[in-house]
């Protein structure tokens, strides 16, 4: 059975989720956890405060599970891969808190964001903290392939991240321009968290560019997703915000269909609400409703759609085993987020 | 003529200054300002704008001349020095603009600050840019033990800046504490600068650890010196702002001193003006007042000479030679500025 197959039908089917991939890399993702402890740890007691609060909030670590599965797929035996799985946590972590100071952000998955809690000044300092710990931890792994691969993820991510800033407000921005920006500032990371799976485990270098490829495809459709959900229904039924990016007047691809094929009132809308960012009251309404029925909802999880077919397509090389079933259904659940 | 006699010769007739430094490693600088404003660049005409502002502004560019000149002081024929002097100075210019969002401080050198022109958000993420570039250019200089002594460096510098948030405004600063903080922020890149010149030469661990020492000593010298003119009547002449650390309520050393040994009215003075931060006009010049009367900003400055002495005798088992003697004269610069 092909991936690409496989994943149609789970897509038809639903209830993809990441247990698969968390059950597979339970082990070493404790291993992992363990690292991230000891390594966030300072003699200044306000960065493991700090840090320990943005990393145990932590989400899904999508990031270093994606490392440690990458490994394992191309047949890896050895342990170097928990401690690079970490690292890519820290750089995600550090780029997390700064995000936040530049979002202006009160939220972080529904608990008070650490700028809120300890101010913008410490989240960028321990930021900064975090991401030259994660380097520390490179140079005691030795590989200077590993150290290029994340020394220009990190600078690309920031690239991406300065994109984002220069075109939010911007309601010119094109997909191509939007594609740019989600490409360095997520999808990077996502490809060298695979990458260096590859790498650690020494393999040739047609199966590491496979591990790339899958990786930033699936970052590719994972952020396109969770832009969709900034303006869905669904998210807030799950009492997560909604109209954050609306807010910001950040160009996400939804809104940036839409506003390419507006007119007249519709297009005055986006020229007030996210160029000059005079928002009132049941503006948010107003912009899912042109998003509804211009269908740019659901055209942005079709884009999704084609980068997790091509990230499904990647793993194709690979011999089939119970960790590309779980790779492909990360990809699957990414999809079904958005429904 | 030992370099201890030398340097406390000069302190005697004055007249110190780095253009010795600068004209032994004119050509050199000039190597190291072409590599930054190549890999500087990026197609996100922003990144360029902002940190060429920085670096344009760019002070006296003494961390990468320390590198060069202790490189050369250890008989370094190659070029590899070059490249490493950049990442010092994007290390630097990266920790410059997240300073400035953490200070809010609208000046820099005079001139309007990153974030006062793009705002802090630009700063935070061209900062981040910087240092991953730095970080890049030192894998492809290719040298674990660089990339090991500049990453701790990284994160020994972001717990400095946070130790210095934690002090802020808490009158019960030690004089430990406060030099804890400048050896961890300022000094630590100063060794780390001076330190791989002697790796790149591949010289004996001796001779490595006094260029960390000459480094580690002259940082602290400078630093001290740095945060009396804050409070110097001399700072004011030249056009240079003067009192912004007393007015964010830094923890400097002539304050630690005299806060120290205040009582009565002096010390409530201390404590509404740098504990709560309630201060009026008129009220620095109170504080400097009380510096003079204590002989704190003096006290201070004795402090520094120690450090220099140190970092001076650290030269010691080099050979005379136009370097060392340029080394030297920079410690007496460090210290003669004060006056």
């Amino acid at each position: 059975m092909s991936v690409a197959a496989d994943a149609s039908r789970q897509a038809t089917a639903g209830g993809a989720s990441i247990d698969a991939l968390m059950a597979l890399v339970a082990r070493d993702l404790s291993a992992v956890n363990t690292v991230i402890m000891q390594r966030m740890q300072s003699p200044v007691s306000l960065i493991p405060q700090l840090a320990g609060h943005v990393i145990a909030a932590g989400g899904k670590r999508l990031r270093p599970m994606l490392t440690l599965a990458s490994s394992r797929l191309c047949g890896y035996q050895g342990d170097r891969h928990v401690g690079l799985a970490a690292c890519v946590e820290f750089i995600h972590t550090a780029t997390l808190l700064h995000d936040d100071v530049v979002d202006e952000s009160d939220l972080r998955r529904g608990l008070a964001s650490a700028n809120t809690l300890w101010g913008n000044k410490s989240s960028v300092l321990v930021g900064d903290f975090l991401f030259s710990r994660a380097f520390e931890l490179m140079v005691e792994d030795g590989s200077l392939e590993v150290l290029a691969i994340l020394s220009k993820a990190s600078s690309v991510i920031a690239e991406g991240e300065v994109m984002q800033l220069v075109t939010t407000s911007d309601i010119t921005t094109t997909e191509a321009a939007y594609l740019d920006v989600i490409r360095a500032k997520t999808a990077q990371l996502f490809a060298a968290a695979c990458k260096i799976g590859g790498v650690v485990a020494d393999r040739p270098v047609a199966e590491v560019q496979a591990l790339e490829a899958f990786g930033m495809n699936l970052g590719i459709a994972f952020q396109i997703v969770d832009d969709v959900l900034d303006y869905s229904a669904k998210q807030a039924t799950l009492g997560k915000a909604v109209g954050d990016d609306f807010r910001e007047g950040k160009m996400t691809l939804p809104v940036v269909l839409a506003v390419a094929s507006s007119a007249g009132a519709e297009h005055s809308f986006w020229e007030r609400t996210l160029e000059a960012l005079e928002q009132h009251d049941g503006d948010l309404e107003t912009a899912i409703g042109y998003l509804e029925a211009r269908g740019t909802l659901a055209e942005s999880v079709a884009r999704a759609r084609d980068y997790a077919t091509r990230a499904s397509s990647a793993l194709a090389g690979f011999p089939d085993c119970p960790e590309r079933r779980a790779l492909a259904e990360v990809v699957q659940f990414c999809i079904e987020r958005a429904y």
